[in-house]
């Protein structure tokens, strides 16, 4: 439910107006170095306010370590992470709390708690809880040393020419969707667990944990589905399995080939577009006009590298360390 | 690793051309009836040899209950269910030993196993290990009643006349990727869990256990990530949160919202081309040229349907469990 | 590792010097109404330095709600609460850092974690930890009305005269053990699931995580194994499952009978004990006499029925959730 | 549920009469040399029928690898291993059915199954199920070199003379309980994971799967309760952490401490006695007197040794591939 992974595993907690947003991390092995500084540089990159297109709300998103912690190194035990709310202003959601806004989980929360969640500012379904997904992924990354993941959106609108893509929605007063492409070196091979744990089954897990995402495809993905085998097909020429093709995308029956890993998202525009909507009143029961309040980003996928980033981290070292473990038992 | 699902639990097993496959399924309620027969038109679908572009080994696939069933019904106890591998023919894959084939698991198993994987017909990462997924969908599907899950494959090499894409790989000799997509109606609201249980995440996570499978898409997908808020919203008109417009696929905030789940798959080309091939002997050290044995299918794309639909199946039935006991325990 | 339960499931963190300590908790449903308030008897009831053979180390242990709750109901999100720590003492375990004390896990902690363990009061490994356990068991009884679960210690130092055990270990200025015996009152048949989530095997597992437990044994328990079946078995005399006798302790194959629920634990004596001790000296290497400093418990038993009580519904709502499931979903 | 193991994964299925039993184990590295061979003194141990006092029913109890070996070795797939069952006689079930047996899970398994289980020799709740536990065990073993496990029965009916116990039983006509002491050399220290896994933890949640278990010690156990800390705690005397006393039983704070694991289960007498009991008639709403027909060990603790020391072995080997990936990241 709100947990991920098996060794090194992560539990996600807190709601976007609520005390505090964090991240529970269990499996840390002891002795790793490890201070707030480390944090800091992806916590500023997830951070909005900072480029054209993204919410003017801005929150310190200083990490608090509660536990785990001793002598400026982990110590085996969980490390939990906090972020406090400062800068909320829940009103703008009180005042439309009769309409369920559409593209967003007001409605189905609605359904599934029975009234009972937190709605302000999206609750526990906010963009804001990927805080502590970026806050366990700078750990996670120190697992793995000579393992790079660059994460960049590589469309916005169609256009592949971002500050254009942005301009027309800028022009148009309209959120807009977009692409983020994420690159991953230095894995070795035989990461993966066969049959229901392979490479592209967790980090798609995951990824369409991150608010908005509405596709992801390996390698060629869906362009591989247009071609014939003889093109796809990356043919091996070295013993370390190295291809000069890489439709496979580094990843062929589900295990890291040592080849880089090469996957895309698909954002869906941001569902608090600045345009008017028709929809459900709760109150009169009717369709009627309004426009979403609030503070948000009018292209989300301007902000998703780094969430990716942190996600595509937080899959690999789980399955890093399972590795690991059995290729140290066995030899 | 090869287990999937959290309460409906299912584990597999077994290798192309090894004795048999099979599945293991935990939390089948008791009292459920039972039969063979319920599982043969699931099985029967999913075997190749049936139509043009699909395999021409042909297997029995009777489905042997080891265990879990008595009287006609389930026990509550571990349903354990058999799969012979008669229609073997190893020999095609001795001969070919020494060319790890492009876009299969055979270079990267060897490494990350040491050479001691059963490579004879791809062997744990086979598709045959689909047989075991279909027949336990078959039961899942038993336990939600009113859902209808469909699947079929809507382009074949880009052409989305089938005939067409296919007839162009069978003239060009060449193996030919596809997409399938999925419908499912009946499922009620509230499905899927935050924050990393969402309805997509479960269901790409069992989809990519699927052999072949490079991406997937839900609702609008891929072309959500051109469009503008105001043209993918779907306004919200009624109570029950059906909506005219189904961008979202079904699927808001990781929650199922009623309307129809529509998500797409796409599939590579099978790596088995009948074309030669490049690729490293591991026995001369050299690059060669060569060509598959065994007997594949051209498209399998074309044999997708029901394997997704069973994928579908699996992961719905494990959220739904999930869903029904939190619904009843605070009402 | 730091988790437990499948549905209702707990993650605790946290270290006795630390910064704080607290619990995580997953699966609770929304609806629930819930306040600081409804956690306080309990956590008064683990306090120490209420009554004679307790430490006196004092605690507000306030329960601070970080997340999950709104409008004084739980919103089905993932509860987290913090308990600060205010009163430490960490320079008494400076003092005496040079000696593993016998009994405690510095030695361990010291070999498992490389020496990076925070060892200041048992760190990690510390019963102040199980402060959460009894926050989270005061929501997951919530959550089984009409059940009541009482624990008591029922002998100090093999003195069922708890007094007078007390008093001879006073006397001895010694550290004492105790048995603590737990009886659940108002369960339903059927909890428990085979083959290995018997009820037995969930409330042992749990009941060993509190720190000094050393055994366990329900119904009979060490004394069946001198008994004669004839003698053991508990005659079934109502379509109920009740019985007159209730050897079993209330679990038959490992589910419950619908009778009360009994078992015990056995609680070693506190390893601090004020006695002077020999032991290893790590600067020295050599063996030397010492004495524990910190405050502690004389008699750990004297605390842990509230503990116990926690342990036992942490293990029961786990189960219940999950035969609530099953039962529902066939009829 | 049916399934034990974070990593070495082992999910039991079967039932006493129906077509077989067996065990899916998942997490065995690739490369170990296995062979049905490695597995029968072990499965020879289980047996009933080789002493005075256990089943005159023989099974052969051969494993059959369904999957998971390749030449000899373990392929790093899932190990199926299926046990038939011959030497059924359900007749003898069928005439009792009536009567639900005091001190089995007749009468459980019906409420919780809704009379759908399969009752015939106990189904599911089998001590047969246990066949399954002591071939998955004999592969971790091979995974723990340097380890012996090694339990004896210590006391039948409250006699250490065991002859004298047995035959006391078998004058009274009568079945009887009894004591199994479980000893373990050669483990490393640091084994066992806070809060929740620890070694006690581990051990005690897999043996309360062995039927008939009503009570768990380790180390000096319920007499620690007596006891003063003076008396209980074990000096730390080398850098190695080895101890003169083992009181603890060679675990601290939940982990080992490189000093002999001990402990010992409370077995409680077989529930079919060849004793006459009153007890419930279903059909007839009264309780009548009845004998338990069936083949049925007087002592079960008699064949409990080698169920022990494979339930020990699953929890350990587990602990242990935790504890190796944790060791080699940091190193």
């Amino acid at each position: 439910m709100n947990s991920f992974g098996r060794i090194f595993r992560i539990s996600i907690f807190g709601e976007s107006h609520g005390e505090s947003v964090g991240i529970l991390i269990d499996g840390v092995p002891a002795g790793l170095p490890l201070t707030e500084q480390d944090l800091l540089p992806d916590l500023e990159r997830r951070k909005g306010g900072k480029q054209k297109g993204t919410t003017p709300r801005q929150e310190a998103d200083y990490p608090f370590f509660k536990s785990g912690l001793f002598n400026g190194k982990t110590t085996g035990a969980p490390i939990s992470i906090f972020f406090e709310n400062n800068n909320t202003r829940s009103a703008d959601y009180e005042k439309q709390r009769s309409f369920p806004r559409p593209g967003h989980a007001d409605m189905v929360a609605h359904q599934k708690y029975g009234g009972n969640e937190d709605y302000r500012g999206g609750g526990h379904f906010s963009a804001r809880l990927t805080t502590g997904m970026v806050a366990a992924a700078a750990i996670a990354k120190k697992l793995m040393p000579g393992v790079t993941i660059a994460a960049e959106v590589t469309e916005i609108g169609g256009e592949s020419d971002l500050e254009k893509g942005l301009q027309r929605a800028i022009d148009a007063k309209d959120s807009v969707g977009g692409i983020v492409e994420c690159r991953v070196n230095g894995l070795p091979v035989g990461l993966g667990e066969p049959f229901f744990d392979s490479v592209e089954s967790q980090i798609a897990h995951i990824a369409f944990a991150i608010p908005a995402v509405k596709g992801i495809e390996f390698g060629a993905g869906f362009a591989a589905a247009k071609m014939f085998g003889s093109q796809h097909n990356d043919a091996i020429e070295n013993m370390d399995g190295k291809t000069r093709t890489n439709n496979a995308g580094g990843i062929v029956g589900g295990i890291t080939n040592g080849n880089e890993l090469v996957f895309r998202i698909a954002i869906k525009p941001t569902a608090s577009t600045p345009k008017e909507q028709n929809s459900l009143n709760w109150d009169t029961g009717k369709v009627e006009n309004f426009s979403v309040k609030g503070r948000h980003d009018l292209c989300v996928a301007l902000r998703a590298p780094v969430i990716l980033e942190a996600a595509t981290a937080l899959a690999l070292v789980d399955l890093f360390l399972l590795e690991q473990k059995i290729k140290r038992v066995v030899s």
